[in-house]
């Protein structure tokens, strides 16, 4: 057990962080019941309010989950894996097995919202995109529902200068989506630049994702680049954390 | 300002929730000073202490920072940019403008830590490095500080059939490091995999990577693989989210 000597903070956090240890370390694994009020009660001479509130932290940070009347359970981390490369190449490492456990059955994502505007590029946009002066932008903003939760947000911005006219512009942007219709236009992508990070969501990310508290977000900022380096897409993702495994697979 | 109606988080977290909005709306800028107690004392109608606690917040999570007597002002987000492919196409595409604002200067990333052991293998370690039976690792554990801060944690696993007796076993690996001896050993790594999430950290990654509350950890998890896909190391990797951007660029 973690020691807690000189730690100042409320008893059902450090009971919380012991038990987050346990299944971290493996002591307890998905599926598992964890011990209940009565036996942290017991182990860790707390009232039942500071148990609950301890089963509680793991459970609002979705590593645990309540089952009516049998107990709080382990839950099984069952990500989306969001494979960056889509490369020959990778066909004949796919193979290899993965560290993470990781559902990697064909799992649909619906887009659930889709809101198609023509915007004033934001700053940033407009830099990256080489945007004429006064340039507009096609920004399509999406929504991913995986089984029912929200798991990603999606911003593309495209200058409108390219892409007036095209079905890019519209909800449904065809047979082969936003990518085939810029090589339509003549503008290909042939190379990506995803960036990343992560931080903590803000208020409406949290509540446009249903994201319980101590969950992060990923961000994933994609550029699309047509031939001679030109960038004809940026596309802004947030990502439950929760939700996904992000790979990416290269040769040396 | 955003609405705050039904909301019953604490004052203080909605309007650091208020401020932060702001930040991320370009409202302020790196370097802007924040409204001061006194503004947001009568811009909210609370006492100064809610007010202090609201920019505490902010200073918490890495986002404000205050000056001593001047404010607290915001603060410049000064990442580490880790390129996850180093392809010579990269090159080509190399001058391309980036998206979040990065310093890319070489900045030194410097080992303040290392242990180097022989172990049994973690199960899943083992099965992904195909182990014998009873075959062990040696473990390599790095942290990775810059600027005097702790960033990255490391822990690399490889199997002691390969590399008993060589400099991998040794705190210095000597020139091009644990790859190059692996190439001197037969097994040059030819193709990667990465592996990426990001959760909250642990207690003890907080503390070994001195992270503020409310500042998430990356986790990467790199597979190197010699020819005909033999794994032959495992590196799992701790980041201060706050302090990596994460970029990989490749061809359509």
């Amino acid at each position: 057990m973690a020691s807690t000597d000189g730690d100042r903070r409320p008893k059902y956090q450090r009971i919380a962080d012991t038990l987050r240890e346990a299944i971290q370390a493996g002591e307890y694994v998905p599926g598992d019941r964890l011990p209940g009020e009565n036996d942290l009660m017991n182990a860790h001479r707390v009232a039942r309010m500071t148990a609950r509130q301890a089963l509680g932290v793991l459970q609002s940070e979705g590593i645990a989950e309540s089952r009516k009347g049998a107990g709080v359970f382990v839950r099984a981390f069952r990500p989306l894996r969001r494979r960056g490369i889509q490369r020959l190449s990778q066909q004949q490492w796919g193979s290899g097995r993965s560290i993470w456990s990781a559902d990697t059955e064909n799992r649909d994502l619906v887009v659930d919202q889709v809101q198609v505007t023509e915007e004033a590029a934001p700053e940033h946009i407009g830099a990256v995109l080489d945007l004429e002066e006064e340039g507009t932008v096609c920004v399509r903003r999406r929504r991913f529902v995986l089984d029912g939760k929200p798991v990603l947000l999606a911003t593309s911005y495209l200058p409108m200068g390219i892409v007036a006219g095209s079905a890019i512009t519209e909800e449904n942007t065809g047979p082969g989506g936003t990518y085939a219709r810029l090589a339509d236009l003549g503008f290909k992508p042939v190379h990506f630049r995803e960036e990343i990070r992560s931080r903590m969501p803000s208020k409406d990310e949290a509540r446009q994702l249903g994201i319980t508290a101590g969950t992060p977000v990923i961000l994933i900022c994609r550029t699309a680049f047509a031939d001679e380096g030109r960038p004809v897409e940026i596309n802004e993702m947030t990502l439950d954390a929760a939700s996904y495994i992000l790979e990416y697979d290269f040769d040396a």
